[in-house]
């Protein structure tokens, strides 16, 4: 149906069209994954303590990313001069893992099948949540690969710590995901950026977390060092993993959320930091999480959150050329 | 800090204090519950399908339900010619049960407990959900009371079966309580009124409530036999609990639920039914379930659940003098 | 501007151009009031007991009434095949009443000059409110046109019964309306329909009402009666003053308003009382009042309130021929 | 990736995976049709005089879609005691058709296109608006199929009459259509349900199509009949083309809409009737048009389309048998 | 009806009243235009690629700037200790120009011929949109006033720069209007502000613009020079044409918009280059675009606009004296 | 039922409870407060200009208020390695005081009693408005603590002056504040922040204000200023009495208020003010005001103040210590 130009193929406005992530092809067949970046849902929010709904951030996340994927030939940004997402990028969007309801195990056993069939592909895996316990089974897909390919450095911007070990028995909510993390042997360190204000993370967490070697910076610390000096503090030429929570935005600009928390950051800031990362390693794996649509009626959350993945994508593999 | 009197005390209007159901005075020793009614929040909302937000059902409900709460003198109608709730019934509010993300049977078990609480302090309890999952406590809790005093027939007024036994494993969902509650030696019969529409029950499920003696209507088989032909086929004189889905009725008057239905009932299609039930046998346990407030901006589905709620406790205090 | 066929004067769209009511001649200066009908906002809404914003309802329902002002012919409706609102039919919209925050009666004040102008220019004067306290001034202006013209026989579309006396030395409020009205002279006798439901009139206020002589209808009454009944029971021939309060309506077509309540009118009940009553005697007066569009965000609640009034104005002088 | 069974297969609840209509496979190459049924966006919406948005109805419907398709064996209707839409209908979702901003004649022939290649395949073709103003390419695109197969009968759904000959050069606007169809040799009737209130259609317009031999009927004169003495009005054995705008629901349940008009019908008014024409004759064509989900943030209005159609797909397909 | 002091005449606070353009006169004559200033709503925007809904925009501004206007003489600015907009500066509103569904061209002519009224009567033309096609007849209306005055430079506030020349046959879309105004021997030269992200215009349009002399800035380009650095860039003493699309601002401010980009302008940000650019030359021309307040149920948008609009032109005229 | 720890107590997730504010106990009975610092609603709106719904601004900000208090060790802060709110920091909720529509000296009356009852009770009293009207009697209350423990300095952060004498015979609306308190002979300085744009106060009220000794910057001479020099210029330890009008931060993220002005103070600006003062002196009342929760689905507004006041009062009895 696409054509090669808008006088003999289809104008293919915004709003028209099947919404996958960025109208790119929808591959059902998970065994036949041929594609440089795959685009995975993972629609889970039984892990949050607030306001659920990110269960729809995937389908949200993709009807958004449609206002950018009308340009044929890639995306032109005349501030670098440069053109992204040409088409020798392959986004493939495989639609979501399966969720079973009541089940918090199981989910997220759907989520790591789905980030394994990705890697084995040897595809980037860009996971949407679904609330922040999903990147739970993301790093767990990653046993297998790390073991080939080395391990990974944790890049996790986001307003909470979400480093509680256990609380109440539960191991595997949204506010335990880098506990979870540091644990794995082919976590080699985590930087976690944005983090402020009164959190699920108590005295403890902090403690713990930077005595395993995280490096935590708040919205004012990053803006005070300025994105370069933040990279610096990044370990070089390593394989990042990286996971965003809408959450580490300002709720002026990602209200749909399920716990918003002001002082965040504005889009240039994580824009700048995501940019300054494809340029100084390898990045192996990607989630966006928390983007909750149903409070944000102006739909600028999830707007925020296509265009923040289709930029860093079209970063990294213009970096990679 | 209540006056008896507009006169001497406070105006006390709607909009003004802190939202407990009816602004009944909050109960928070569970060992000391002194009341006619108790309401309990269940605000479990993780074995929903759809659309979730349940959770915040309760606080929308204590919020409208103060809409109806101004008269100092118990609450007249016209139709009636009688004053419903009047300082004879002691409604006291005993905040949430303990909900814990990602579990499922723990969080239920929270329910129970808060039930089981209230029975053994001889109130009734209205528990306000929360998705349809939370009457499985609701009813588990009563094994002890029918023990002592005699099973129960449940009254169901919902858009969906709900009698799903098992699928995928899940079994404590929100599709799955009416199958779980029949089960029980200490339910006796079941009416389903409202039922329409394609469903998560498939025919299997129909043909086992049928079979297990379940008495189903659609809205317009119940709004052709007309109340008092519907309540002729309840048994008279029984102990009712009786569950009610706010998606029972038509979304134009409950548009903030998780799973929405057209063709549902309308107010005083289940108001006459509730208010014949009252008059028919003791209504021993009451939930309300599935409102979700972040679907419904005009907050019309919480006032039609309190306006609902209060009015069917008044019938049922009117009725047992 | 405007031209008088489509093809050589403007299209004007609904949603084109300022938002006066039904598109009419915005008349500022109230000393050259030359119309047949006179429109006049009365945003006043610190009379409200629950959720405020009426002060909004008279730019809402003017925006909403341009959806049904695009037609140059007057409008046809196939039912009665009769056009109604043709050239002959002169409306002004007069703009708002001047209100003072924090002052009741100042505001009031303003109110009932406005009307009193009107009645004056030999208008019918059709004021949108503002709360249903507004009535109270509207009346009070009858007072001169009362001893000229013979008294006037109240009907009432309404939730709640309004006739409260006075409570915590409110006189004034949103729940005094009627009490005040039947305390005029000059009104004669009052109908009030669709009363349902706890309101903030307690047992007393109605037995004043009956004893005053009343004829007091819910929705339930009224339904069952039919419209010619319910209109048999007002006396014909006489002066009518009608008020509307929109909460009168069910939340599903109406939740845009303050104090809403379940089980009430739906479009056509309301509608056939107007007609029959344009046709049953005199309408000298009219206000609609509740509507707060900050709590419907679909704007039905206007759009209701100006296609009524749009039609209600138009049996009127459709019948006076 | 589906499953035949929820235990080796995957529960795909709805909220899960990208939003095709009614999770159908997404068949991009139309040239390959190979369905019973295919849907067809037209999300064009410059025909609209008042509230535009409509654009955004095939994604809202499609999205709503998924909510009554999570069933693995058809749908189980207990009235009815019927399964539809078993595995034995084909669905096929073609995504949408091209459209060209500010060119309606283009945008038109886009959809008329669409329309065509469903056609040469021998499905059902169910196109999804936009405004009104689609119905004109879709029955221009029915020219060649009525050469081979007959004429059509026209039943329009609506809240207008949308027969509006021209006004200032406008010929293909929303309140076009019925008059551009009818114009059309190879439509041999006409019924229009649910016509009321003002409209942009003059009295002018009501007196053609009568004179064209219309059938007209408003939402009260339909109930006053009911839907068995309806049918009977309409042709029995002939080939009906439905086109439904979402307006003539009752806003109660149908907000979401560009020009909402009051006293619309409710769900079963509509079910039935599209029930008993799918048993009355054979249904050659569907469009629902006017879904603007911007204007409904509850997504009643979405529902409502997905839930019709579905259950109207299921009727002819069972009846068809 | 408005007095010279709050004492004796008209508080008039800003909920009260028609809501015309800084509640100034509607002139409804456009051959007796007498003002400095004349407001026209231009509501097409079936010039849009995404979401549609500007045409509502001249209404909700027209709304919002009534917040602004409740001072009696003129608006005091503490920061500048100047007062603007006292009485000697009329203010006349003309309404809207006429449009035409389905007709891009007969409706810009429409628009054209409005600012040539308003040209011709020696006012300043504020055109609120509608979507930035309509900036295409603004322009063209010019042609005359430019023969006699000079010609115009354009300074662009925009998120895209709109540049492109012709897509699909698509020449006088809302991604057009800088192509199509460079066009005009009358436009002297073009500043591009806020440029920014993937845009419609691709690589082809900014090498075309920089070609044709244009300055094209993005928002950290312009942050980075500052307000000063970026007006020297600006021809002085030039006439300017000053064409504002509300999607110029962060989405945080201005989420009621088309085709929103994350990133934007902040309020001073783009105060300052007006208040800077009134001081520089002779504003000839000033639209305001692309506001769709179905978008943002806070209406921050309109708000944004309308107070930019006031002090825009409060600052235009005192600078002019 | 709270317990000290997660595993022998309740989670309480944030969710969970009845929402006094930060789920602190609630208590009724005015002559037994025992607390260090006592919330007190005054949901008062009938003194604004514009959108009201402040009243539900208590409620609101309750709620909002939950999300901040699941920890249940203080709130650790990273930034400044410091633990807050821990259990030696006694908060009460004392619900709202009584408010009597119509009438606004009577519900001024009512919350002048419930904050002397905080302050003969020795308790910080934290007053949640309602409009700005209410800060008129909450300094009302003080004249008796002021005989004894000395005059206050005021520090008003607002986008408005509110420093109106009077006005139409209005002396105590939203606009006249700060007028009336700086009458107080207690009341011995003020320092204004955030003050801009046009506003209800005219030149002359600024004239007096600064007459009277009064500090005003606007936000962006606080910014150009820092908070250090800022803090400066407010006497040393003074007693300080703090109102927050929510209108003083940006519209980005305080939509939900009745007059909203663009140009206002990010999260920082204002944190960073309060925690400066907390240190530079006594802060001896507090209130913050308009909140109208209706205009912000996204509940940004409530989460801001209630972040705002948690953390204020942190730093406040941080400091004390």
């Amino acid at each position: 149906m696409p054509g090669h130009s808008y006088e003999t193929g289809r104008l293919n406005l915004p709003f028209v069209g099947i919404a996958t992530f960025g109208k790119a092809p929808y591959v059902q067949d998970w065994d036949a994954i041929d594609a440089d970046v795959a685009i995975l849902g993972a629609p889970f929010d039984s892990g949050c303590q607030y306001r659920p709904g990110a269960r729809f951030g995937p389908r949200a996340v993709r009807e958004a990313s449609t206002l950018f994927s009308f340009g044929h030939a890639g995306a032109y940004d005349h501030e670098d001069d440069a053109t992204y997402l040409g088409e020798d990028v392959r986004i493939a969007d495989l639609g979501d893992a399966d969720i079973i309801h009541t089940k918090t195990e199981e989910s997220h056993a759907g989520i790591e099948y789905g980030v394994k069939k990705i890697l084995e592909a040897g595809a980037l895996p860009v996971v949407i949540g679904g609330d922040h316990s999903v990147n739970i089974p993301c790093i767990n897909a990653f046993a297998q690969d790390c073991a080939r390919n080395g391990p990974l450095h944790l890049v996790q911007i986001d307003a909470h710590l979400d480093f509680v070990d256990t609380r109440k028995g539960v191991t595997i909510g949204h506010g335990n995901p880098m506990r979870r993390a540091i644990e794995k042997d082919y976590v080699c360190g985590m930087t976690q950026l944005g983090i402020r204000n009164v959190s699920s993370t108590a005295r403890e967490g902090y403690e713990d977390a930077r005595a395993r070697g995280s490096d935590i910076l708040s919205v004012r610390q990053v803006r005070k060092l300025g994105a370069d000096a933040v990279l610096e503090r990044i370990p070089e030429g390593a394989r990042y993993y990286v996971t965003i929570d809408i959450d580490a935005f300002c709720p002026s600009i990602a209200p749909g959320t399920g716990t918003p928390s002001h002082g965040g950051f504005l889009y240039y800031d994580v824009l700048e930091l995501l940019q300054g990362l494809s340029k100084r390693g390898d990045v192996a794996g990607i989630d966006l999480v928390e983007v909750a649509p149903a409070y944000d009626p102006t739909e600028s959350t999830q707007i925020l959150a296509a265009q923040l993945l289709l930029n860093f994508i079209g970063f990294i593999f213009h970096n990679r050329r």
